[in-house]
């Protein structure tokens, strides 16, 4: 069994992936007289052959050290992760090797008041809040088709801290 | 002062403004071989003239009773709003009249986990998160020109529960 170490999110290590979706920076505008600030458009959302949707996943806390062995992807479309919990969890993301399977994986670990989105066909492991409930709105793709690519390692990965 | 009493947000109540985005009812679908639910594309996402994106909003944390005198609407988009802190909120919205002004504006709290979309060009109050820190991951319209309408009325309603 292979092990990972899950790191803190940042924009720098986790930037090949995807997007974080916090106040992190300046906000680009102060609306409602003042008594908000607006940190506008953060997310690079990207859907073929369908529009943008709004779903409620509602996922089973894990536990670290956290077993896996499966990656999945999404051709058609990024999907972005927004924990109704504000709570942190985990995510998992692979780059792509030449063989379009994916490199070594590496473990995240948010921080409270984050959300992120994932790029479209970024491998990443399937959602892992790390509290319960695991309640989370999820900006994906609705359109026809599977839309889903699974790829099985033959060992295991632990990740834990 | 006109006196308002915020209600516990309801399908029933809120439906002709708005979605609630929630884990209520059934899941569509079980995913992740069954350690997730997905309720499925849970918001009347409509964007004219520009795209869905996400920003994050911080807004400061109001208290009951609460005074306001304005209502805005968005004509290009609806809104959807994510607590990042997953804490109950409080929405102000209203139906339009025949002289295209808001009606009398009613008030809804929701519940733990619990986020909404707003229809595109219904009349709302700003964002007034019940709690600190008021995060919101906000999808809505990104496109050119300044999308919003305000309304003030001649007199101040004042918000309890």
């Amino acid at each position: 069994m292979k092990k990972i170490k899950a790191q803190n999110i940042t924009k720098e290590s986790f930037g090949a992936f995807g997007d974080i979706l916090d106040i992190d920076g300046s906000p680009d505008k102060l609306i409602n007289a003042g008594f908000c600030e607006r940190y506008n458009d953060r997310a690079k959302l990207e859907f073929t052959n369908g529009k943008a949707g709004i779903s409620i996943f509602n996922a089973k806390a894990r536990k670290l050290p956290y077993e896996f062995d499966m990656l999945e992807r999404h051709p058609d479309g990024s999907q972005a992760f927004v924990p109704l919990s504000g709570k942190p969890f985990l995510i998992i993301v692979a780059g792509t090797n030449t063989e379009n399977k994916p490199h070594q994986p590496q473990a995240f670990i948010t921080e409270k008041s984050q959300g992120i989105n994932i790029y479209r066909n970024v491998w990443h492991g399937v959602l892992t809040p790390l509290s319960s409930p695991g309640i989370f709105a999820v900006v994906d793709r609705i359109g026809p088709g599977t839309n889903l690519e699974e790829y099985f390692f033959n060992e295991k990965f632990q990740v834990s801290l």
